[in-house]
């Protein structure tokens, strides 16, 4: 099944009327995960059809305004919508404070449990059955962190051809070994799953930076992403501005997902200073000939890997 | 010249892609008033040509989320665009509580004061040279006050004619008049304002009433406003519901807005469960004819009165 991304919100500080405040949404068959939550990610949501009731945990990168603001009215409109499941939310210290006061001071009641957990150091900070969310230090004006989803190692190819050959008859048998389990014959013959599958698949890898100025030890947190999403708030004419607020340039986003040899990178973050950020897509491509300027509603889709 | 309603937001308690969350804002050729501040009024503003610069001050019906949460932003936008101007916001206990600790926990500094005052009692909340804000006790789940913008009564209407065949000269002596003064003229006849000018003309009144069941002083708050803005999160078939909820149907709106006599209805804080909310205006004006449904971006204006 393939794994879609969708940019909920794709400027930087400041909202314009194309561009909503910092969200993605990585969506999987079973689960959601949000990366960032700017105000108005409700509406956003709705537009893209992303859903309020499924399993889901959100990721904060740090805690400015335009990348959190959002969280409060959503878990509110969840309990309006009577969610159950519970909420993960994960972010520097500080978010559980900011969740606390809100939460206290408009009084508003929660028809689910919303588990907050701050990060206290690099590292995993979540796994699932088939994903792990990993964090490293970004280098941003604040206590900021960039996140990689990653999707655990799936079982290689199973070949029917021989699996026959070797006299498994198809059914039960194959379940057993396309889940990982040694299988006897009837002649007392063992059949392994290395000798009817291939080699074990990489899963699928999606780093979002959040706000960040390049930073050294990205290239071996993102390498060999399929999808790095980075700040790019400037363009290159601007890279002294990018360095002092904490932010990248095309170049510099490039040169990241360069570096740790990804497949496409997706340049978001937009200052509202460009009404039409085509030129921070050509720097950028000069460098890295697979970008893409991320864009509200835009959706990626990543597909399973052969 | 003209006051300029113009409804940000129009939604109750859950936005939709129709409707953002609740806001009005009361546009005035100086200054603008802004009534409730919900999530997303950042891009509802631009999109409505809204000043992020102009004097303005906010006032904040009650603590519910989709009431307040748009404050924290907006002022953030606002000091990233270089405001200098100070804003007054004035709401129920705990306002300050909520915007010092989004403040703090998000790190955000200001360019321009944010002056908070806590409502502790009916009656006048601010007044300026032409205006008076009102506020009254309304009857919702939590402590929530309903808003009058009462225009100061204006001078009467200036007869040239009149001042002629008196013997007064155009120029100097017609802007004394006008300003209300005394003039004496050359032979020591003394004219009075009155003798040239028409009685003092009413000024303007509008009564946003924010969440609210309906209640019994209102008729004497809202009398003779030129609109009144009403909840109008349910329709009449849901009148129990809105009484536990502290919400009014179109009817209950109608018939405030008649007890008032007031001029014009405008329903707001229209449900999501409406996609459609024609219903609800045909329901009000039964009762009320001169009553229009909220629509996100609608404006209206209240022309000068003769």
């Amino acid at each position: 099944m393939s794994i879609r991304v969708v940019f909920l919100g794709t400027s930087g500080s400041v909202p314009t009327l194309k561009r909503s405040l910092p969200s993605v949404v990585v969506q999987c068959p079973r689960d959601q995960w949000m990366f960032d939550c700017g105000e108005n990610v409700q509406r956003q949501m709705m537009q893209a059809k992303v859903s309020f009731h499924r399993k889901m945990k959100v990721f904060i990168t740090h805690l400015h305004g335009d990348h959190v603001l959002g969280l409060p009215g959503l878990l509110q409109t969840m309990a309006l919508m009577d969610r159950k499941e519970p909420v993960q939310v994960y972010g520097p210290v500080g978010l559980k404070d900011f969740l606390v006061c809100t939460k206290e001071t408009l009084n508003f009641g929660l028809t689910f449990p919303v588990e907050i957990s701050e990060i206290l150091s690099e590292g995993v900070v979540c796994e699932e059955e088939e994903y792990t969310i990993i964090t490293k230090k970004s280098n941003h004006a604040v206590e900021s962190y960039a996140f990689a989803f990653v999707e655990k190692p799936r079982p290689g190819k199973f070949y029917p051809k021989k699996a026959l050959a070797l006299g498994v008859a198809a059914g039960e048998l194959w379940s057993k070994l396309q889940g990982g389990e040694e299988v006897t014959l009837a002649d007392g013959k063992v059949v392994k799953p290395g000798d009817v599958m291939g080699p074990m698949r990489p899963g699928r890898k999606i780093v979002y930076t959040g706000d960040t100025k390049p930073f050294e030890s990205f290239a071996k947190f993102a390498e060999g992403a399929d999808l790095v999403i980075h700040d790019c708030t400037f363009d290159d004419s601007l890279t002294k501005k990018a360095a002092l607020d904490g932010h990248s340039t095309p170049t510099q986003a490039a040169q990241q997902a360069k570096a740790a040899g990804a497949k496409q990178l997706a340049l978001s973050h937009i200052s509202a200073r460009y009404p039409n950020a085509g030129l921070l897509l050509e720097q950028a491509k000069k460098t890295f000939a697979n970008s893409v300027l991320a864009e509200d509603f835009m959706e990626l889709e990543l597909p399973l890997s052969e």
